[in-house]
Formats: C-alpha cells, sequence, structure tokens
C-alpha cells in the first residue's frame, strides 16, 4: 500500500472476514470462480482511483446481475465485511475507494444499454456502461443525456449517479441527478429495491430515487438505471474571449441571463491557467489576460446562429477581446482546445494536484479566486483555477511535489482555506467531486451537527451494519 | 366531522395531548396566543383540502418563524401530539389534513419573499409565498420560476415543495423538485437543518432536499426554500388541434421529439372531456372528435415563430384538423379557454369527483384510456380523461353523487381499476398529487414491501415518535 495524502498514516489495515475461505468460496458460488480476483496483481487495478492513493481490497467480485450483488451484500451484512461498489474508478474523493479493507463490488460485467426509448424519452442501462457509451448510442437515435462529466469516456453511469456527477453542460442542463427517473438498487442489507420509475412525474412514497443520486455508494449498490433523454440538439457553437479581468469575465453570466440566454456552457480559465496552457502550447493568447470565457450555446442552427451573436455581442461590450466565433464543428473543437490543454499543462508544476471543485454563487466567483490566489502565495503553493463559471463551480488546483512532505502539508493547507472561503462566501466545498474519505474531514465546514447527525441517522436506518462502503463522508 | 369518502367510517377521534391546557398554554406563548386558533369557526377552513373532507385540528397554530415552528415541534414531540404542516390547502390527498388530530401548522403568516436574485439565479422564500405571487415577483424582474400546478394562484410553495407539484410546464422544465436548491427545514425532532444551499451545484453530504421533496410533510416542515430561476422566455405560442381518433393525437409527440421540437407544454382532452366542455360552453369544438391537443412553445420570439410551425405541421400530418395557432397573446388565453372550461364543465355529471393523476410512459396513453373507459362502463361511473400528454400524465375524474352511497362504492372500484391498469401499463398511481391519506391504501400497488419497508425506516429514523403528519402514505 503506498503513503497516503489524505489520511495520516493508518499502517496495515486488518483483515476482515472478506479474507476468510468460506467467505471467498462463498463468493466464488455466487459469481463464479473466474469473477472473484484475489491475486495482488489483478486485484491492484481496484485499489485506488483519479487520485492514485491505493487500498487494495482484499477480493474483487464481478456480479453479473442484481441478484449476484444481493448474494454478495446479505453474504457481507452476516460476516460484517466491508463492500465498496465501483464503477469507472475516475473519482477525485475516493468514493469507490475500500480504504477499510473488504471487498470491491466491480460492475465491469454489468455493461449493457437495454433499452432506448425514442417515443417516452428514457434509456435503461445496467451502471457499467461507459458515460461516453450512452451518449454515443442516444445521440445514434437522435436523442440526448445531458450529464458530461469531464471524466465521462471513463466514467461508469452506476458511478456518475453515486456521485451526482455535472460537468460542463449543466449551466442550462442541470446536473445527473436530474436526469434519473428510476433506480435498482440493492441495499445495504441486501433486498433488490425499485425506486422510482419510467416516468418523469412520479410522487408515490418518497423519493428514494433522489437520496440514492449522490449518496457515494453508501446507502445502496446501483444495478440498473432508468435515465431521462431529451431531443439531440442540431446544432452547437462556441464563443471564446479573454477579458483583462476576472471581474470583467464574471459580469458575463449575468448579462447573457438578461439577453434571456442560457448558454450550455460557461468555462472559465484565470490568470495562472493562461500562462501555463500557453507556456505550454502557445495558442497565441494574451498571456496578460485575466481571465478566459468559453461560452457554448445549442439549438436549431438558426437559433445558435442567433444567441451565439449575442454572446458575442455581450463579450465584447463588456471588455472581452481576441474573441472568436466557431462556424463549423471543427472551428468548436480547435476553441475547446484551450481547455483540455489544461491539465498537461499543469503537471510540470508538482507532481501532486490537489484538484478541489468548490462552488460558490457564480458573482463570487471573483472573490473566491482573488481569496485563492492569496491563500496560494501564503502557502507558497503554486494555484490554477478553472471550471464551470455558469454555475459557479470552479476547480482549484494545488500543485505540489508528492516526495515532498512539507510541501504536501502546505498544499493541504491552502484547501483548508479554501474551504472556508467557499464557505464564507455562500458557497460549498464540493460542486460535482463529492466527499468520499478525502473531503470528509471537512464536512463540518459546510454542513451543521444536525444536518450531519440527520445523515447518520439515515445511514443507521438503511445500513445498520455499516458494511456499505465505510471510512467515507462521516469521520 | 363530516363522512369521509375515503375513509372507512373512523368514528369520533380519540382527542391527544393538542387539546391539554398547558399545552395550549405553552403554544400561545410560542406563537402569541392571537396565533392559536381553538374555536370551532376559525379551526374549520384548516379541516379538509380541495377534497373538502373535514377533519378538524385540535387547534392551529400559526407560526412566524422557523425559530416557533421549531419549538412547537418539540413540544409535540415531547407530549406526542399529530402536528400536521399546512399551505395553500390545496392538495388532492389530504396531505394538509390533521386525519389522527393533534394540532395543524399553518404558515399562513411565513409568507414574505426574502430574496431575488438575478445574477445567481435563485430566490428564497418563505413557505406560505402563494406559487402566482413567487412567479408574478421574479417574473417582474425578467425572471421565471417554471413549476405551475394548477392550483398555482392559492397553492403555497411549501405544499408545493412537500408534495413536489408539477403542472402543466413540466413537459419542457419538469417538476418542482428540479428547482430546490436548499430548505431550511424544522424535523421532527424540533432540530432545524439547512438542507442543499444557493448553487446548483452542491455535492455535500447525502442528498437532503431531494428527500424533503415529495415527502408530504412526513419528515420536515420546510420553513424557508431557496429555488432555482431561469431567464423569462420572451415569447410562447400555443397550437390547438382536434384528432379523430386519442392514437392520433398521441402520435405527436413522439413526432415532436424527432423534429427536435419540446414543447412547454402537450395538454390532452378525451371524447368525453370535448363532449362536456361543448355541451356546457359552446366552443365550436367538433363534438365527434377523439382528441384535442393543446400544445405550446416558448423562447425567443422568432424561435416560436419556427417552433410553433413545426408542431402545426407536425400535427396536420397525424392527422389534426380545425388548427388554431396563436398569433397574439390574446390569441392564445383564448386557446387554453377550453382547457380552464373543463373543471366547471363537468361539474353537473355528479356532486363528487374523483380526481386522480394517473401517470404512464406517454406512448401508453391511449391504452390507458380505453382501459378507463372499459373500467367506467364496467362500474357504471361517468369519467372524462384530460392532463399533461407530454409526460404521460394523465387526470381521470370519475363522477358521482356524494350522497350516492351506491354510486360512491362504484366509482371507489373504478379508481382501484384504473390504479391497476396504470401500474401494468408500467406507469404508477400518482404523477403530481401525492398519496396522503387518499391513495395510502393504494401505495402497495405501486410499491413492492421492500421499498416500502426502506421508506418506512426513513421515517422512523427522522421521526421515531410519528408525531409528523401521521395517517398519510403507510396505512
Amino acid at each position: 500500500m503506498s503513503r497516503s495524502i489524505h489520511f495520516a498514516d493508518r499502517g496495515q489495515r486488518a483483515r476482515t472476514a472478506a479474507s476468510e475461505p468460506d467467505v471467498l468460496d462463498a463468493l466464488r458460488a455466487t459469481v463464479g470462480a473466474e469473477n472473484v480476483l484475489v491475486d495482488a496483481q489483478k486485484v491492484e487495478p481496484y485499489a485506488a482511483d483519479a487520485l492514485k492513493e491505493k487500498f487494495p481490497p482484499e477480493a474483487v467480485v464481478l456480479p453479473g446481475s442484481a441478484r449476484e450483488v444481493s448474494e454478495v451484500v446479505r453474504l457481507a451484512n452476516e460476516r460484517r465485511f466491508p463492500v465498496t461498489a465501483r464503477g469507472g474508478g475516475v473519482g477525485y474523493t475516493g468514493g469507490a475507494v475500500p480504504v477499510e479493507g473488504g471487498i470491491v463490488i466491480g460492475t465491469d460485467r454489468m455493461n449493457r444499454i437495454t433499452e432506448i426509448n425514442a417515443d417516452n424519452l428514457y434509456a435503461v442501462t445496467e451502471p457499467g456502461v461507459t458515460t461516453y457509451a450512452l451518449q454515443q448510442a442516444v445521440e445514434a437515435q437522435g436523442l440526448f443525456y445531458p450529464p458530461d462529466p469531464a471524466s465521462y469516456k471513463n466514467s461508469f453511469i452506476g458511478g456518475n449517479i453515486a456521485e451526482n456527477a455535472g460537468g460542463i453542460r449543466s449551466a442550462k442542463y442541470g446536473v445527473t441527478k436530474h436526469y434519473v427517473l428510476g433506480l435498482e438498487v440493492v441495499l445495504p442489507t441486501g433486498e433488490i429495491v425499485e425506486t422510482g420509475g419510467r416516468t418523469s412525474k412520479n410522487v408515490v412514497g418518497f423519493d428514494l430515487t433522489g437520496l440514492m443520486c449522490g449518496s457515494e455508494g453508501m446507502l445502496g449498490i446501483i444495478t440498473e438505471a432508468t435515465l431521462r433523454l431529451l431531443p439531440l440538439p442540431e446544432a452547437t457553437r462556441t464563443v471564446r474571449a479573454t477579458f483583462r479581468t476576472m471581474s470583467a469575465a464574471c459580469a458575463c453570466p449575468p448579462a447573457f441571463t438578461r439577453a434571456r440566454v442560457t448558454p450550455v456552457a460557461i468555462e472559465v480559465l484565470d490568470h495562472s491557467s493562461i500562462r501555463a496552457v500557453e507556456a505550454e502550447f502557445a495558442f497565441g493568447i494574451d498571456p496578460e489576460a485575466g481571465a478566459l470565457l468559453l461560452v457554448s450555446v445549442d439549438g436549431h442552427p438558426e437559433e445558435v446562429e442567433r444567441t451565439s451573436r449575442v454572446v458575442e455581442e455581450v463579450m465584447r461590450e463588456l471588455g472581452g477581446y481576441d474573441i472568436l466565433r466557431s462556424e463549423t464543428r471543427e472551428d468548436e473543437d480547435r476553441l475547446w482546445d484551450v481547455r483540455r490543454a489544461l491539465s498537461p499543462a499543469i503537471k510540470k508544476y508538482g507532481t501532486l494536484k490537489f484538484n478541489e471543485d468548490v462552488v460558490v454563487p457564480r458573482s463570487r466567483v471573483p472573490e473566491l479566486i482573488e481569496r485563492v490566489e492569496e491563500i496560494g502565495r501564503r502557502h507558497e503553493t503554486f494555484v490554477v483555477n478553472f471550471g464551470h463559471l455558469g454555475d459557479g463551480n470552479i476547480h482549484v488546483n494545488f500543485m505540489c511535489d508528492r516526495d515532498d512532505a512539507t510541501a504536501v502539508r502546505r498544499a493541504r493547507a491552502a484547501v483548508r482555506d479554501t474551504f472556508a472561503a467557499s464557505v464564507e462566501l455562500g458557497g460549498t466545498i464540493s460542486g460535482e467531486h463529492g466527499i468520499g474519505y478525502v473531503k470528509a474531514p471537512y464536512l463540518g465546514m459546510a454542513l451543521d451537527a444536525a444536518t450531519l447527525e440527520t445523515m447518520r441517522r439515515i445511514k443507521r436506518a438503511l445500513d445498520p451494519r455499516g458494511i456499505l462502503n465505510p471510512g467515507k463522508m462521516f469521520v
């Protein structure tokens, strides 16, 4: 096990009942011997998420059906060993990482799209389908599944729902939970329940579908999802502009609202982000710019022609310069290259990136970024900020050297101060990454004791033995 | 107390601790003597909802703040008397009706809109504001709050959230829960908690906001809500058409999707509805028509000109006739008159209306309506069907004479058969009215035992003494 950046060193974890031979035999009998992995090498890919902090499970179990998931969970509940469900394993807060050992249930084999219903605008899918595969499959039928986390090529739908994933298009289309009509879920006690249904209106009992969205695998394991679809917009256009200051850029979203335009995406790069991508890729962006905006609109071709012009005019009036407006899909792709170049461009500033996704009301973004820059200076840590200005969800990236314990400590302190600033500015500590084990120590900064206790009561009510994804959210 | 149509006769309810003089004194001390009503006459308006089945509370308490609500609930929890929260009292399933006695907490005095934030697209409001007042207030600033239950002039925002209200615009804009960013809630044990926040992205802990939406006043009392707003669409257009058959009309929504148009509203009237409004108001609609569609689009004036023409063309191609397309706001109002005329038009078919809001995937609506007509014939009960075709949410209205016990029994049997048909067709028993006490006996038709038990566990976890809105949902 590698040294943990986020935990104080835990030392070797105790093995749980999941390692007992009779348990392993029972798991093999349930899912087939070939679908229970115990060799260190085979288990290793299931030990970490995008953070690459490794917590190898005692076994990886790969069920093929809800019934098999149910049997595995029943056994875990009986023998009291931890179960952590895993989708694509591309999260940033460790939701899929078995920090207290036990087994990982990988949903890799449950990867069929069962139904795409154009007449009724829904799709039914197993949890192991990637976001990208679902998007492609529905788009082939002229339909649209809007949620698009940055990791969409590798993230699984089950993980998207468990984390209530956001993404770039949420300025117009909202987040994953707005597209979940119904779920099949295996509860921590092993029962298979059906929540919601196949209709967009459904007020029959408490909204368990809503409760499961964003519950980070702590209240149930999603084995099937019914997702709401929209007609596929026929066209998109993107406008890119630079601004002298972050404040000038941040004046744009309210001006779009006044112009009655709701862009699909309003992405921002701060000064440091611009310099980092320019230094590495030389896009020709003014390195003195205080901010860069990427704004997309979608709809009928005539409508996007009009709205993209409105966007362009608004940005020009508010001080935007070097404005580029896409005419073709290829143009548009090129405009977005700068956003995609960010992650590679900042790699040289550190081997360890604390990628935090704080969120504030969007008018507070300039204050947030000022404060983050001050925090970075104070803790001598390089920071770049970019992200989803349309909904105030900013990715704050503190960079440091993974092997420099002092630098890691400084970066950690900067993260804590950033969370405090976000809460002070009327926001919170996560817009789309979730809490997991990484942000668990900070949950109390965002939620008061009564709210936390309410969540704990729900957890205890559904998972009395605490077997499902322990070590997350509450510490 | 009037005779109950929905309950088997319960006889006189036992009085609870709410009637004890020391409890009443404590309530008066908390909210002021003038805000505790006990006289039969003053209490009477709080005894029923739109169904007019009267269950007078022992007292009505009208708090002015979350703190006062909290104190009242703490007392109720200590002395174990029922508390039922009430908004506008315009529901159809008795969610606001104190069927087991105790007190009603009326939110009438908590009727201020605290903030309308155009830059960040949210409003903060107390629960006692009517949907209409909120809509008007935000529209005055060029903003838009989409949910619009039919009762919007009298319904309260608190009730809308507690019931997850739908409405006519949900074909495009979804339902109330899609617009709730955060809540202040008094829990059944008296704590005041804050859920969610003021940002559209927020994944910090379990989604208590989502859980509270549609929880029918059984998990908490909403004392403040932060609601997501959109820019106000600049224009709307409506197209009305009649069709020979319901199947022909129901072919339109998928065709709109294929044409990449998402109407705001797709409302349908069946043959009986058309005949009823024609008999009463003589709009000049073909009385032999099998269905009438009202389809609205919104957006920029140029865009609605285009999309309303697409809607018109689609309807014509699919057999629509007598097609009218609004040019002005007055035109549009006139087209919608037929929908508004429905309730008054069907009154003469019975003094008692069982207004059920079943929902099925929209392609199954023709089958649903065929089956409902057969059910009406079999139980010798007049039925009209109309509603929200865009999301398959059909209002099935069985009419009978309130004083004819046999007719009421027949209508009740027809309702049960309709629920069974909806579930068989892949739908459920309520799209927007909720369960309350009225549909509680049927909940088991829609939900399996494990799902119901999960809901009960959540209820017990948050309300261990069962004081909040007892007698609802679970029976």
